[in-house]
C-alpha cells in the first residue's frame, strides 16, 4: 500500500503487527487489556464493545501492542516537524553518505493562496497577487536547478559530501523508515491532521490515516468517532 | 514457545516482527539501515556483514525496527524490577479487579546459599545453616497458606478487592504482557542477565534470551559475540 | 514542603527548576515558547496571556522546561501504579540491600466503605458489615506483626536479604525520589487524581497537586481551569 | 556562560539543577542513590567515592536527578542530527512564524580538507584542490546572498512565510532551547564528540562538554576518566 503525497512524495506501508496469540488483526489490543482480569480474546462479536470502552476511557497502553513501519519520502521541512515526535524510531537517508536525489517540492499555485486561516502568523506579510505567485513558482524552479548544478559541481570537484550538502534547501526531498506503536501513530495524526498543522505535513498525516484505516480498521473507526 | 521459569512462572512468545518488505526475518534491520544510502535488503549472504558492522559500531536505531511481545508470569518482586525498564509497554493482571491466583514463589534450598557474591549487600547478615534454611522454607509455605486464607476471608466478607490485596506478599505471582523493540529487549537482557542482577530476574532474562535466539538468531549471535 | 499522606506516608518537595534566564519562577516556559519567534520573557503582566494560550492550545513542549524532584513514602502497591509512568525517573529504597522499616498501611474504617463507585470491579464481592470491617482491621494489624517477626527472624538466621523480603506485603511502605518535568507531573495528576483512580494513589496525587500549586502557581491555575 | 561555535553559532547555559536537599551542586545524585539504603548526602569528602562507584558501574538513574537547559544557535543540518536525541525537550525558532535571520554557515578552508578519516563515505568523490576549495567558498557566499534576496522578495510579495522558507538551505542558522537530564546530556556528548561524528556537531558537543565541566565538575571528570 503506497500513497502518493505532494509532487514527489509518498507514504508506504512496510509491515504491521498486533495479531496477538489469536492471529486476528488488532486482537493483540484485547489480549493485552484482558491481562488485567485473566481473560483472552473472545471474537470481535463479543470484544468490539471492550475495544470501544478502552478507547473512549483512554486506557491507552493496550494500543501499544499494535504497530507499523512506514516508508516516507517527503521534503526536509516536513521531516523537521515529523522528527519532533520522540516516540517513533527513524532511519533516514543521509546526505553525509550519499548524494540526495534531485527531487524538490514545488507547491501548486492554489496552495499559495490557501494558507491556514487559524495560524495567521504563517501567512505572508502582504497580499499575494496571481502574478506574484506565478513569478515565484518560476523562480523556485530555476532556483532548484541552480542548487543542483552547484551541488553536483561541488561533489565533482572533491568537496566532502557532508559539506557539499549544506546548500540543499529544506524543500528538497529525503526518505526514511519510521516505526511506532498504534497509540503513538494516532497521537501523530491527531496533531498533524489538525487544521492548524502546516498543509504539507497534513497531507502526509492524512495518508498515514488512510493506511491506519486499512490496517487497524476497528481502532481507526473509534479514532474517527471520538476525535 | 513457552519457557518455564522458577517454580510457577513462565515466559511465552506471543508475536514478533521485523521482516521488512522482503519478508525475511530480521531483514527489517538491514532495510532500515540502508535508508541512509538508498539501498535495500540484498540477501543474508551479502548482508550479514552489514548487520555485524551495525551491531559492533552501535548503530542502534535499525534494531528498533524488530520487536516482540511476551507474556510473563513472575513474582511481584520480579515485576517491580522489570517495570523500571521504561521503554517497554506493559499490561498486567490487576488485583484491583480480580483476585490473584494462589501461586507463590518458593526458592529452592540451594538458592538460599547461592546469593550473588558481587552484591554483598544482598546477602544475609549472619551465616546460614542448613537447618535454618529448611526451617524458613517450611515457615514460608505456612505463611503463604495463612495469607491465602486471610485473603479469601476478606474477599468473602466484602472487603473491597483493591484493599483486600494489600496483604499479598511480593513473592506472589502476577502475569503480564510486555512489548518492546529488539534494541530495548537486548538492553533488558544486558542488565538483567548480568551476574549482579538478582538471581530470580536473571532466570527470566535468560528465558527471554532463549526466545531472542530463536526469533532473531543473527542479531542474538552478535549480542553474544560483543557482550 | 512536606505533606503527610495516609497513615505513614508523605510527599516532600526536594527541588524545582524552570526560572529560565530571567530568574522568574515559571518564566522558563515563556522563554522556551518565545524561541519560535525570537522573543524573550517580558514580565507576567504581559506574558500571562501567552502562558494561557500555550496551555489551552496544548502547546506542551514549553512546559517541559520546568520540573521538580519529590521524595515519596508510600505503600508498595501505590508505587506499583506510580512506576507505570515511564516519563519519570526513580530511585527507590531496595529491600535487596537494606531491611525495609516496619511501616505498614492500615486503611481507616471509613475507607473500607468508600470504594470507587465508578470502578465496580474494585469493590468487594459481598456487602461489608461494620463488624466484618472491624474484624479485618484487627486481623490486618496482627498480620503485619506476624510478617515483621518472620522477616526479622529470617534476616537474623542468615537468609539473604533479597530473599527474606519476599514475604513483605504490598501494603508495606517503601520510599523513593522521583523527578519529572512539569508537563509530565501534570499528566500524572490528571490520571491519578481522577475519580476512577484508587483512593490511595489519589491521596498522593492530590498532595503532588498541592506542591505544584505552590511551586508553579500560574501553570497550576490553568490546569485547574481547563481540566 | 556562552560559548561561540562555528562562524555564527553558540551554546549558552540558561539554567541547571541537581542540588538536592543539601543544596550542594551534584548532591542530588548522591541523595537519589542513597534512597536505596535510607541514607543521605554526607559531604563530598565521604561521597566522592560513591559517585565514582555509581558512574563506573553504570548505575545511571541517579544521574537523571541533575539536568540543564541550553540555548543553541546552529545550522539546520546540525539541528537535524541533534533532534534525533529523543530524550531531550526542544523549542526551536519557527520559519512558519518568523523570517529566519540571515545567518549562514561558511566552513573554513581548512575544514574542507579535514573530513573524518573514519567515515570514508562522508568524503568527496574526487581529490580536492586548494583552488577548487577557494572557488566553492566564493560560490557559497554568493549563493547565500541569492537565497536571501529571493527569500525577502517572496516574503514582500506575499508568499506565505511557511512556504517562502522552503528555499532556505540546511546551512542556514536556526536557534533553540534544549533541556535534558545529566545522564542524557552525557549520552549526547558520548555520541557527538566521537571522531566519527560530523565535525560541525562535534564542535557543538565539545562546547556542551565545556559547560558540563563547569556545571557538574565531579561527574564530568568521571565521564572523562571512564570514556
Amino acid at each position: 500500500m503506497k500513497i502518493k503525497v505532494l509532487n514527489e512524495g509518498y507514504v508506504k506501508l512496510i509491515e504491521s503487527w498486533g495479531k496477538g496469540e489469536s492471529g486476528e488483526p488488532e486482537a493483540g489490543i484485547i489480549e493485552a487489556a484482558r491481562q488485567s482480569t485473566q481473560g483472552s480474546f473472545r471474537g470481535w462479536d463479543k470484544d468490539e464493545k471492550l475495544l470501544s470502552y478502552l478507547y473512549e476511557h483512554k486506557h491507552s497502553t493496550p494500543f501499544e501492542f499494535c504497530g507499523m513501519v512506514l516508508e516516507v519520502q517527503a521534503p526536509i521541512f516536513v521531516f523537521r516537524e515529523w522528527h519532533r515526535h520522540r516516540t517513533q524510531s527513524y532511519n533516514e537517508m543521509s546526505a553525509r553518505y550519499t548524494a540526495l536525489p534531485n527531487l524538490n517540492y514545488i507547491p501548486t499555485e492554489e496552495r499559495l493562496f490557501n494558507t491556514s486561516t487559524t495560524n495567521k502568523q504563517a501567512q505572508g506579510i502582504a497580499p499575494l497577487t496571481k502574478k506574484s505567485a506565478k513569478t515565484w513558482l518560476e523562480e523556485l524552479a530555476l532556483f532548484y536547478d541552480t542548487v543542483e548544478t552547484l551541488y553536483q559541481d561541488a561533489l565533482n570537484s572533491g568537496i566532502p559530501k557532508e559539506l557539499a550538502r549544506i546548500i540543499l534547501p529544506v524543500g528538497r526531498y529525503s526518505r526514511m523508515r519510521a516505526t511506532a506503536n498504534l497509540r503513538n501513530w494516532l497521537a501523530f495524526t491527531t496533531l498533524r491532521s489538525a487544521p492548524d498543522a502546516q498543509e504539507e505535513i497534513r497531507q502526509y498525516s492524512l495518508a498515514v490515516e488512510t493506511i491506519l484505516q486499512e490496517t487497524f480498521p476497528k481502532t481507526y473507526s473509534l479514532y474517527q468517532q471520538f476525535k
